[in-house]
């Protein structure tokens, strides 16, 4: 502790990332990355792009990204902000728009960074209990609020909520802007995105870290009205003018670009994942049904945090929350086949 | 402007960057940056790290990084913190320590981010005039206050405070956090890094923007007291795990590891800096003693914004701010020998 503080520094309580170890070998199904890398012509794109412009300052608009997910998502550039990675652009929203007189909702089981930004920028909250089976109930988000955000497949459970009950929260609130945090939607989701353009206080988030397997080059986004997105603007340019570096934005480009290699991706993960799904119900798991590129799992018998030493132990990681409802799951990130192979293995010499 | 903003997104006053110029073949000295490509050891590293791990995460502290700058200048780890180029840090530097009871000081000619990042974060600042001859008055910074800032060599004269009237600055103010912005420091400054075990309310702030010729991946970092990285980490891990990207710390490592190269490169820029001032003088020009690579000039006949719209016809771009006690000045980054003499070869065709 320091005289030296502002005061707001002696108030915070940082988020923990999932771990990222330094040791080699281990089969880490921990943080939700993509088992498979990125597509090659991302990495054409990097190599073509590693040249003396290093030199110069990126875009500070990152235009060329702007007019590859305007072209995408059928939106105009002005409809979209990028940043570095959904995290910082969740920041500067709850900075935007979530500085307000009433408490802003979300999930009582939901993205743990939520409260943290709370903390950061002294916005109230108030938790929605999610259904006992893990839904989140639109009916609690009715009553006046200072804004709306939860995960949508939410993390850490992976459950889906269907667009048509998006689109009945967004009947229902129309005062305060309602955040879709959408790291997850490529797992089989479906975007909000489409909405946007019939609800001004809709703004939906995504990431490449997911499904476009660049977790490792920080680029997320948000798409809504133009009004939104000034914001957004005003805040980061009072920040950082430039977020994004030359190669991360060349890497997001060369991702969007590349929608064969995409598909694919998402359809093998969405295959292992079943198949990892599977075979956790034949050994006794009970599963809440996913939707993103994990599975949230408990077994009656055994002890979630029993079930991650052991895991930890034979060199598998996976992630458990300390969290009441949900302290006997595990979150396990699909891996490859081969990788999924191991962690059913040892489970199977756990669980008799 | 919309309903939906938090209160204070209709207060901010954003920054404006420098153009980066989407036309090619200008000759661009209007952003400071180093005329001079990366180490090509910096592409050989990126070019291996271009692999399957960016679907991973980046190391969310670095650490890699920190050993390298703890090992070149002689600090430990947890004397040093890393951010997003040196505004990021900047911008965690004014929110973890700035907003105190009373105003920060910094000079009324000065990094023209330093009010934006106030407005931000709701700071009160007061600015002490330089001298007549743009030298910083450290006499004007010995009462009380919330905190000091300013860079040193200067921004945009390029005046260089000596160290011996910065250490004189940190014996008359150790309430307050005293901030040495060095953007510039490699051209010819001497560091204040050498005195932050003596003053734990002294933090220093670099880039390798500048020096290292990597604007275009965005790494700068702050040294000093490890209260003070507490405090700064606390901040950066409620706002956005990992504001680096892997191959932007790949590429700062190798950076830092090639010493050869960047001594040559500085070398060049100070040298080229010395014939281009020495030619601004022969035609008449007045110049601000200048220790970065850039040069602050007035020419008494001609004013500053014909002079930089002139540039601009032949494809020269200058900066030149719209600002009392300035607005007779250009900025003009140091170029490649080439750049340079088109420079001059345009101003000479003005200038008779």
């Amino acid at each position: 502790m320091s005289q030296f503080w502002s005061q707001i520094v002696h108030t915070l309580a940082p988020y923990v990332p999932g771990e990222q170890p330094k040791v080699a070998n281990l089969v880490k199904l921990n943080t939700n990355e993509n088992p498979y890398g990125p597509s090659p012509k991302v990495f054409e794109a990097i190599r073509n792009a590693t040249n003396n412009d290093l030199r110069l300052y990126p875009d500070p608009n990152a235009e060329k990204l702007k007019q590859v997910l305007a072209d995408y998502y059928h939106v105009a550039m002005d409809q979209i902000f990028v940043g570095n990675g959904s995290d910082e652009v969740l920041a500067h929203i709850f900075n935007a728009f979530f500085q307000q007189k009433l408490p802003i909702l979300f999930p009582d089981i939901t993205y743990s960074f939520y409260p943290v930004y709370c903390k950061l920028y002294g916005i109230e909250y108030q938790t929605i209990p999610l259904t006992d089976t893990f839904s989140i109930d639109i009916e609690g988000y009715s009553g006046s609020n200072g804004g709306i955000i939860f995960p949508n497949p939410n993390a850490p459970t992976g459950k889906l909520l269907p667009l048509n009950m998006i689109e009945i929260l967004l009947k229902n609130n129309t005062n305060s802007v309602v955040v879709i945090d959408e790291a997850y939607i490529d797992f089989g989701g479906e975007s909000a995105i489409s909405l946007v353009d019939k609800y001004p206080n809709l703004l939906v988030t995504q990431t490449v870290s997911k499904s476009r397997s660049l977790a490792g080059m920080r680029v997320g986004f948000a798409i809504g009205h133009k009004d939104l997105i000034e914001a957004l603007v005003r805040v980061k340019d009072s920040f950082n003018s430039y977020p994004l570096d030359s190669l991360a934005i060349t890497a997001a480009v060369a991702a969007f670009e590349d929608e064969d290699y995409f598909e694919r991706c998402c359809q093998k993960v969405m295959t292992s994942r079943d198949n990892l799904l599977l075979a956790l119900v034949q050994m006794g798991f009970e599963s809440v049904p996913t939707a993103a590129n994990f599975v949230f799992v408990r077994h009656p018998l055994y002890q979630a945090v029993v079930l991650a030493n052991a895991l930890r132990q034979e060199g598998v990681i996976v992630r458990h929350f300390k969290q009441d409802r949900i302290e006997q799951f595990l979150r396990i990130s699909v891996g490859t086949e081969e990788e999924n192979k191991q962690l059913i293995d040892v489970l199977r010499r756990v669980i008799q």
